[in-house]
């Protein structure tokens, strides 16, 4: 951490705040330019309260060196994590695909897909129980119920679940009932749902906010991860732009961002990026090629009678000519599938 | 809702849509173009979801004429909807300040903060007990302490309260303990709270999110209101920009078009906004000349030693001069404060 | 500057960096972390350049202390600059008025907007002669005409004219025939124009970029006074996001902002920043609050058949009764009109 | 074009804008619901003028059912357009790179660098000999001279090149100096700029703006098409968006998007659209996988000490393997280099 002082700042100001520093024991190097006088803050750094500096009226203000984060980081852990959820690793070489409709909707419309994209070649199916919507007014989910329909699903076929909670109420249900458990994007900043699956060893599919910059998404993991669990998997989804003709704007350069800076695997859900169908196989394929170590896709076998996010799922016929492409550039990657 | 099908949509698809559409009780306006072929329906359109309409893989687009909310729309209910807390009265031609730290630190710190504004001509106190912070390390908040300790400071001085809830479990105990409940900027889109918030009968101070627009603001509005609760007021606290000087951009156009688009009272956040103390005076009075209700300011008597974004917070004597200020503006607008 | 070396960085490459930096005229203050190694350089850092350390694989990253721009900087020049326009002054406690119609149409026309505004109270007459228009099938503008007919109105009111120039062929006819050179939002970085205008001495009024930062915008203007011209006054117009309900969000903040890091005056396009005429009056009354030198507003006797923009003109009567408005705030913050 | 009247607007009103839209032309098909009347027109909308429209004050809104632009158009003009350049082709089946330096330095750099890059199997040679830079204080690059410079090098090579134009007066000698005109991010919205390249008939490479939607992109190249010239490239190299760990976030979904609403080919700029070297390999894979028609990447031999942007330049070794990992990626493609 970087002190910068206003210009002009008395000496015993400077003094004030190097004294109150050294007392919460970092180490101080001093640099004075023409116009500047900074304070290099050296060593222990962690009981130190970034705001409290920066609320010094003489403060120009305070320059971050180290990221934020530990133990999601890479530079303290430099190995790739690997997530096992049954006979599945998620990260290092493997290549995951998770799909499934947006919503379940009925058992038979659940077990079929979850066949179909088994059939495929998928290893995860997911499916959304409880369903964060925009209007009070749309389909909010099957709940309890659709939760016992993934369960059917998982056993007629094999695949393990990924499903969405929504509340910290139902932690302990979906420890015991799924098999990775989603955060959505618009509870990314949930704290008090991340401390508590972050008290679980449940494996986690964190997704990134809508409008949250990387380091925010790593900070999120980092809740949970000071909790106790470390299987997390990150996934980007699009961010809010100005642009609007696609619902989101993919940001796949977070993809090589984050396998930099930290040692959690990262999939890429291109369906909710785009919010079309028609962009989700290129999509795809791009995620792939940048380095990503997973897909969520949605599928569904009837999009237009879907009661949810019809419009960016695609058939299980096209998903299936989408899986051997996306195998092709994997192995141009050395993904193994 | 206007249907645009994709050119060279075969007639029988179109025949497929219109019939579906009818048998969900809309009437259709068909209109034919050179390129586009257009339905527009007319009538009750409740039961149509516009999702299965995009799935159709013959439509182009689809373009809502209509907002998507209804009871917070002011089409439906043109005066302007008053909030009474207590014998303060929000919305209407009164200006309403609503100050305080930004976080409870001790029972000393709130009184004598409360002791102040209260003095200056505020009319609520604010302090945060559960505290939203980006990373784990950072102070959480006195959490159930600070509900105690706020409540001291009502007594002490006759401020009714307003404090951030951030999980469904504590609903009941807020509705008990403070006089408004504010949903934070980062549970803006978390239904389950917006829901339970909404059974109850208390004010809810709705914070817009970070990349909210002002229609995802008035959608979560309309989930408090569809459960029956009536009596929220929406905050605009600056959005996420490319702009990086300032910690968010302050949209204060929002405040007129919310005016125009809905009959809820709206306040303003300067504090969060910017994210620097020096900023708050000027836009708290741009936010008095644009329309808004009332303003949230953070106000501290310590802030170099404040516990969460000193920063961000002006001092007691500063607020009074400010308060000066903000008075001769709302005296033009025709507000009483 | 503060150079970050990459963790682990070997000894002998750190000292080819210091090397060459000392070598280019610096001094460097030393300073080594458990994980990071920094290099801060003092004194005279003209000839270094940033891209190049960038560039070097060894370097994690690099920090600015200092504001790339000089001679736009406050800290150099802590008095406000005044600009001198025939009788006018621009900046300091006087309160501008610019106004008029997006684009000159007729004599009759201009002549007869020009003095119904200066009836009203502006100082200046805006009109665009060459208009930047994002569809080749919309109205360009009258161009040489529409200057002469700028001209024209400006011999009947008195009142001095702004309009925007687009190319560099036109500076020299410009400088002899306006008072006030405009450089708009799309031409903010077309750095040819700014060197041409710079040469002259003629005030030019520089346009914020849709997507330029504070300090993009003020090293644009860095480009023309490093040319020799001191005569410029900034404008915020709106800046590009993700709320598209405005045509762009006013970014209000951006005015104590550029107020404290430049002595340049600044004023408010409230106009094109939300392209709705009903939003001008409480936009430009906030700008007034938030301390602005002054506004340009667009005035049109008949928007409905205006050629351009018509739905952001306020008319002529709404104008007057907005002065009168605008006149009370400037009052309280201490400014003449 | 669909007009959402005001509720409640008088039925002369309506009366008055079907008028004025029939006499210029259209046809109208109305449609009345609950809240709103709607004047849907059809046929030759040419003659109307939009912003007259919503200038009307009884008009709630406009709508537009059909791009505003025609010549660049997918649906006039079906077939992909394919660019001829010497003897190479862009468009279609075929997969183009395009390499070189940021600026072009000296004679030796740039022949050298593009001896390497033909070697590798680049298809064209890139330098910039005018530098659009953020800072009046960084290299402007060696303008004519710099042209020259990279004559001598395509002589040497055979390598047609690309550089970038800056302002109007340049134009007659950039048609006969280079193989293709290359329009930057900042100039895209340059006018004046797009119309003098549109009346040549040398293929115009055109780079989205920074803050540009691809709607507005499309307009810029339809400003060219208009005048005549239709060999234009389009280039995606990165947009503006609140993450800015990458310098700009590149927007790999507008490719396929273009593909969809346009007949010409397009092209990704990796490395300005990251920033950083490390990132340009991954980016350009994923630019093949989603469906571009080529590369721009920059490649310096000695990125420490280019001249500018060396900090996102790769050295021709990593150049000669990404082509390898390229040439797989665009087999699977279908796409021939």
């Amino acid at each position: 951490m970087i002190i910068v002082m206003k210009p002009k700042t008395p000496q015993n100001e400077i003094e004030k705040i190097k004294c109150k520093m050294e007392s919460l024991g970092c180490e101080i190097h001093e640099s004075k330019g023409h116009n500047y006088h900074l304070l290099g803050l050296v060593g222990d750094t962690s009981k130190i309260d970034p705001n409290q500096i920066q609320a010094n009226r003489n403060v120009e203000k305070l320059i971050f060196v180290q990221e934020p984060y530990k133990k999601v980081n890479r530079l303290f852990h430099p190995e790739d994590t690997l997530i096992s959820v049954k006979n599945e690793t998620i990260g290092g070489n493997r290549f995951t695909i998770i799909a499934g409709p947006c919503s379940v909707e009925s058992e038979e419309q659940i077990v079929s897909i979850a066949e179909e994209i088994n059939e495929a070649g998928a290893s995860f199916l997911r499916g959304g129980a409880f369903k964060p919507r925009t209007s009070p007014y749309s389909f909010q989910g099957l709940r309890e119920e659709g939760l016992e329909l993934l369960k059917i699903a998982r056993e007629k076929t094999g695949l393990p679940i990924v499903t969405e909670i929504m509340s910290v109420d139902y932690v302990e249900k979906f420890v015991e009932d799924v098999d990775i458990i989603q955060i959505g994007a618009r509870n990314m900043q949930n704290f008090d749902l991340l401390k508590e699956v972050g008290k679980t060893d449940k494996p986690i599919l964190l997704k990134r906010g809508m409008s949250a910059t990387i380091e925010e998404l790593l900070m999120a993991a980092e809740y949970i991860m000071s909790e106790g669990n470390e299987n997390i998997i990150l996934c980007e989804r699009g961010i809010r732009t100005f642009e609007n003709y696609t619902r989101n704007t993919l940001d796949l350069s977070a993809i090589p961002v984050i396998k930099k800076l930290s040692h959690l695997p990262v999939i890429v859900d291109p369906s909710h990026a785009a919010g079309l169908w028609w962009l989700v196989e290129p999509l795809a394929k791009a995620a792939v090629a940048v380095g990503a170590d997973g897909l969520m896709i949605e599928v569904h076998n009837d999009p237009a009678n879907a009661k949810c996010d019809g419009q960016q799922s695609i058939k299980p016929e096209r998903f299936k000519s989408l899986i051997k492409s996306i195998k092709k550039i994997a192995d141009i990657e050395g993904k193994k599938m």
